[in-house]
């Protein structure tokens, strides 16, 4: 099919959450029928996991992921032992909301530290801890990886083919990939590495457009059809491995559309969504 | 050895292009015994080819890397055979210069394409008309592999594996790699394409720091020291791997380094050369 199953629209609430509170991005979904959502916790923490899983519910809508798992490294095991101990409590969250998965920014170098590859080391050592706890529960847990320029950071993933790694390496039973076009776009690799992981492995598809010129490294997203991503090619690429989940829109937009009225937002979405998914 | 040869410091100009010319630079390079330089085309074309040929050899520098050749891609065959005649012209600078390589910055997306891999066909087929004119005039031409945030804007070509490839593809007769740890510290495979490059493609050696956080996209790069990259381990990674040539010093600091006296700068290059390097 040429233009996306309208239906598949998924909204990360990042993309209007300085202009809305969880419960109004909720109620803007459905008003608009955006049918997929996904929240973040510091959101669903204010507004009472239940009170959100209940909303949700009434509205009919699908819980696309959970945002989010992960940073994993720290600089010692107490550290490490917290942050799997939220990773935990994370995961327990995504099931109680019905998330398709837990989404893992898996973490960037400990405080002081360059030492990138121990960072990985840390990720795979929690990452297998964290699925000992979540898959006897039944949450997915899907690995993003995010661009090289939140390498330090946020999350020393950073291609396709380090998370198909850690699934080979830990077993793909529960486990998977977030794929994210603003942070794989330019990999020489990512056909490939979705071949490499197929639909099983394909547990999220995130959207939005890179700017050219980028003008913030992390709140400059843009709209989908405003930049250079290729996303139609690239939505077809994964529904043609078998990959039938949601499309989730996720921008951090400072300067655009954090400013804009949220249902013009939503509005646009719906319409780059058809144009350009 | 466990600290830098001092005598291995070269300053890619653009350290200092804010407060010196090059004529000041070049003499600035004598005053503190730094070795090697790196200059770029419109400051060499400001000062003259001849005269910038004549400043360098009376100091005794070597020229470590011309910047810059590349930006292959264009939206038809006229603008890409402007861009290779302009090539052209900067294998002749080069050689003029008695360079050690033409660095080449490969080239983004033309206006107004989202074609990424259409584009790195355009470098490829670029590279190897450029090849025919440099071979038999015995310059060296480096394939800089750029940061994947600068793969829409300024270069296509964003892993170290990509630019091997391409040597394997074209041949590696007067192809090698520009090693810039800014745009390669968070490769996975860096170790794997070092080695895969071996001393033979290993045509130059960058070094700066990766600050975290990151202000800007472009002009916020660290001196070594100040950020997260390990530059030592790298930098006895290339050298355990034969590579004998320079450390450049590339520092694009629009807030910090730029606003200083370029003395101290120079003093603090090679401080922290001996230090992190």
């Amino acid at each position: 099919m040429h233009q996306p199953d309208p239906h598949k629209l998924s909204l990360n609430t990042a993309t209007v959450r300085q202009q809305w509170t969880l419960a109004q991005i909720i109620e803007g979904c459905a008003r608009h029928d955006i049918r997929g959502i996904s929240p973040w916790r510091d959101q669903v923490a204010e507004l009472g996991l239940l009170q959100t899983s209940r909303m949700i519910k009434q509205h009919g809508l699908t819980v696309t992921g959970y945002c989010r798992g992960g940073m994993f490294p720290g600089n010692d095991e107490a550290e490490r032992r917290r942050h799997l101990q939220d990773n935990q409590r994370a995961v327990d969250e995504a099931l109680e909301l019905n998330a398709a998965c837990l989404v893992l920014v898996v973490g960037g170098l400990p405080a002081g530290s360059k030492d990138l590859s121990g960072a990985r080391n840390q990720v795979r050592d929690g990452l297998s801890a964290l699925l000992d706890y979540s898959r006897p529960r039944g949450m997915n847990l899907a690995i993003e990886p995010l661009h090289p320029m939140y390498a330090a950071d946020r999350a020393c993933v950073n291609t396709l083919s380090q998370a198909n790694d850690l699934c080979d390496e830990l077993g793909d039973d529960g486990l998977g990939l977030a794929i994210d076009l603003y942070h794989t776009w330019w990999d020489p690799n990512f056909q490939q590495e979705i071949t490499r992981a197929g639909s099983k492995r394909l547990l999220a598809f995130h959207i939005c457009d890179w700017l050219n010129p980028t003008q913030d490294l992390l709140e400059d997203r843009g709209m989908m059809g405003d930049g250079v991503i290729n996303i139609r090619a690239f939505r077809q690429s994964v529904e043609a491995l078998g990959y039938i989940g949601f499309h989730e829109v996720e921008i951090f937009s400072r300067k655009n559309w954090w400013m804009r009225d949220p249902d013009e937002v939503l509005r646009v979405c719906k319409a780059r969504h058809k144009e350009h998914g």
